[in-house]
């Protein structure tokens, strides 16, 4: 975890470069961040030859601790033309970490129409033609894939959504069965992948057992021993999220008046029991087979929110199905049936595209009546032009923002150019705050507030609790952990410091780990605004005017606190908008 | 003049109200812009309901006087999301200044599916029904329009692009003879108009002969004799514009090698006399039939810059034939056959779209293989497409550089999404500045130096020309006169000077009329501001690395410079930001 490679598409060139000391204590988003923001034009095009697309591990990855190696990927963003972090689970991660490298530099093109797959192992890296993979999805490219380089590898590779650029093109990792279906979906990145001419990217597992890294093993596994035990003591990792997954938040939501119905139309459904978090518990439970209410994205995890979905002859269908998902491909499309949003689900996996942006294309189609919301025959025939580079597909491939403009549709809800969560901002107003602010643009992940208790319609403070949101997430996604620590690392902060010293040496604070939260927000926010791209972004109209029923909230925000934002975060470091 | 029409499409209802002492000094641009700024939310959908289409004459409209009877419309547009303003040539002006108006405000939405024509008369407002004129060309429009309502008076209309909503839609005006071709053509502003569900809007012409509107008829008549005089002494306007219009800006964009050429790839042509203004000329002479080198695009108009261009028999193809549709439909397809080009001009029209955004989209189509450079029937076809709402023709209504992002292509070049004037910037850098900087996006119109006698290709210097260059046709266009008079002003600087002093009273100087051009760029550029948009756009990557043969100059400009070119705007106006 010492190293980068650095892998020249253009010259079918590699180099293994030692860490660069400013480098040490960065990781995850923080790392694929700041090289971008020391390597790349802010103004070039995202698709063209200057784009880097960085590949990172957290600081604390390459061991079997829970929770601690998701993977990031970073470039400038095609979708919203600034800098943009995706991370997800699987093995990508993990394995780079156990070769060494803590970062994967992509730079250059392939020769066109010479695709690539790279495969990295221990002290070799080999370019090898991709020619006969490119244009399959990616579970068929990993049927072939698997049979070349094994099962012990990890795979990070695209779908033709990507080869074509589009930017809602997401970029898969496999997990722990070789699925291609852990995503880092959003901001386009698949189509910084696919203009490289990369459809895919191998890792070799390591040879030797999982081994400790660093400074003290037995702070480390006191840490992790510590952490595991809130892991499971904690309602939410302990319970709730092995039992149900993200899909209980459809019911928090529901309690909240805060879902994505109909086109935002409305912030409950009719009938949560037929199609909650809880009824997909029940349904797989019923099915058996295949499926399964439990499962890890990453080696070892404890929490295990993943799960499977099998059809009634208990064959799988898709995994995993995550609240954002049954959000927009579901109740925003009032796609009420959970096999149909199950298999939209898997047909974007295969394509290689984001759920939510593709779920936000779809009910902008069903808004200008070329399809009828509820249809699945509809939705899944237009999901699959996407795949054909049809006129429809490339319209669609912009994303929701693009293609409702193209139809002159009012009717969506982007900010930078991409599509929000599915918390609606009238009512969860501290997301809101995060969705027009965030340097990533429309993004959940990027700071959710929604597990506060808050009195979230109300405007009061909401600016303030986003800052504190959007910092979390920014250190957390920089040691490379899975957000959903949370609430266990609330329960005993020491651990997460512990680990850190025993890995890093010197003493960890919870400060500490906030600054590198918020020099990452700084590098992003800097970036963003060298690229032209403006702090606040702004909701469509019918966010200010109509009231989401039941609680009938409309945005509202103290636009003065708004607009000001980041100011406290760059007073605090007067130097760091220099660069 | 001193009346503002505003009509309400919700309501049909309209009202005649007395011109604010506000505005009393404002016209044209400068009105259009600040009515948009004090009346229409910057963060607002431009197609949603709260944006507004201001239609305004300038300062010195209404009589017979050459070149002051330019239409300006403006809106926020739905292509660059900023300000925008378009005027044209035509009678509207004229008529709506012999109505005593000197804007029209439309505002709310016609009810859906219940298109509307606005006629307006000396004291009386109609709205009609559009049902049977909705979907038809422009052109065919006109034929039922001037049926219904005769060839006195004036038409303001949309074809089939803007009813669709789509961002490269103009409004097109008639002129003298009723042809549908004297365009408000950037910027989207037809979908504005196309999304109020208006079609047309006919205004009558005034019964009475011209009169004299003012202060001192005596000093009016004496200016406009001494303005005349230098038109018709200046070479520009007296000799080079009547003889060859626009058109022979190709031949000297040729010499300065800043013309557009196959996708930016060249700066001049092979062989500029057989594609050049002089070779148009000939043509037509040649031709003869209904063919004219020297037409007037407004009522007695001395200078005459307009054309017609006609085919093998006689007939007319197209009227007008300008320099930068002899770029983007001609030379930077390396479609280099002037019937081929008058044809898809002519096309353009009909539909209601802007020839140099239309012309960049097939560019790109050309650039990913979709149709051939250089083959008319394929681009004929493509463009056909868009009159069509096909999947093909939405994707290129939606301009040229989302068109590009559709299909990952970056050579493309537009500034605030819109694409840039025919005068390549590595070239012709004045105009560069001006692209990357103006409130209206990439618009040659906003600041075209390319007439300067500087050392164009060298970087030096020239975001300080650019500001000049964008303040002069900010009052030339706020007092609606036709650009062109630029070199006759600079003649004789008084007779404008006197022309305000007869009509308004007062002294008048240069400094005065600058003054009405800044205070133009301050709302605009504020507006923007509020609307997310920075003050500085970029280049795409190839503008700055691939050199533009035969003078091989990249894009390179003092960057400190271009970042606070507007400092000083505003630094002479400390209150004007504030709004």
């Amino acid at each position: 975890m010492e190293n980068i490679l650095r892998l020249n598409l253009s010259a079918k060139k590699w180099v293994k470069e030692k860490l660069p000391e400013k480098y040490k204590l960065l990781g995850g988003r923080g790392l694929s961040s700041r090289v971008i923001a020391d390597e790349v034009p802010p103004t070039c095009d995202p698709l063209g030859k200057h784009n880097k697309l960085v590949i990172t591990c957290g600081l604390l990855a390459g061991t079997s601790a829970s929770s601690t190696n998701r993977v990031s990927v970073g470039a400038k963003s095609p979708l919203t033309g600034g800098i943009k972090e995706s991370n997800g689970g699987g093995v990508t991660a993990y394995n780079m970490a156990r070769l060494g490298y803590r970062a994967l530099i992509l730079e250059g093109r392939a020769f066109p129409g010479k695709p690539q797959i790279i495969v990295v192992d221990k002290d070799d890296v080999v370019f090898e033609d991709a020619g006969d993979l490119w244009g399959m999805g990616t579970f068929s490219a990993m049927e072939k894939l698997t049979r070349r380089f094994g099962e012990k590898a990890s795979y990070t590779l695209i779908g033709p959504a990507g080869e074509m650029k589009m930017c809602l093109a997401g970029i898969a990792h496999t997990d722990m069965e070789g699925r291609p279906s852990r995503y880092s979906a959003r901001g386009g990145l698949g189509a910084v992948m696919g203009g490289m001419g990369v459809k895919a990217i191998v890792i070799k597992g390591a040879p030797e057992p999982s081994l400790f890294y660093g400074k003290d093993e037995e702070l480390w596994n006191d840490a992790f021993n510590r952490l595991g035990k809130s892991i499971q003591t904690q309602y939410v990792t302990g319970e709730m999220m092995p039992n149900y997954g993200t899909a209980l938040t459809m019911e928090q939501m529901q309690g909240a008046g805060g879902l994505v119905v109909h086109n935002f139309r409305q912030g409950q459904l009719d009938d949560i029991d037929a199609f909650g978090g809880r009824k997909m518990r029940e349904v797989i439970l019923e099915r058996g087979g295949e499926g399964s209410t439990s499962h890890a994205c990453m080696p070892d995890c404890l929490i295990r929110c993943s799960n499977i979905f099998a059809d009634k002859h208990g064959k799988e269908i898709n995994s995993p199905m995550e609240y954002e998902t049954l959000g927009f491909l579901g109740t925003n499309l009032l796609l009420l049936n959970l096999d149909d949003v199950n298999q939209l689900n898997h047909l974007c996996n295969e394509i290689g595209i984001d759920t939510m942006e593709t779920g936000a294309v779809l009910a902008v189609a069903a808004e200008e009546g070329l399809i009828q919301f509820g249809n699945f025959q509809d939705m899944e025939k237009l999901l699959r032009e996407i795949a054909t580079s049809s006129p429809m597909g490339r319209l669609m491939g912009l994303g929701a923002a693009s293609f409702a403009k193209a139809y002159g549709c009012a009717r969506y809800a982007a900010c930078k150019g991409q599509t929000i969560g599915a918390y609606d901002p009238r009512t969860i107003k501290v997301n809101g705050v995060t969705y027009l602010t965030s340097p990533m643009g429309g993004d959940h992940t990027a700071g959710n507030g929604m597990f506060l208790p808050i009195d979230h319609p109300n405007p009061e403070g909401k600016v303030e609790e986003s800052v504190r949101c959007q910092t979390t997430p920014a250190w957390i996604d920089s040691l490379g952990l899975c957000l959903f620590i949370r609430a266990a690392h609330l329960a005993d902060p020491s651990a997460i410091c512990d680990a850190m010293k025993a890995r890093y040496g010197g003493e960890w604070t919870q400060e500490d780990l906030n600054e590198i939260g918020r020099e990452t927000l700084r590098a992003e926010i800097s970036f963003n605004r060298k690229a032209g791209i403006p702090d606040v972004s702004f909701f469509p109209d019918f966010m200010l005017e109509e009231p989401l029923p039941p609680l009938n909230a409309v945005w509202e925000i103290n636009e003065e606190e708004l607009k000001n934002i980041w100011a406290p975060l760059f007073a605090a470091d007067k130097n760091s908008d220099k660069g």
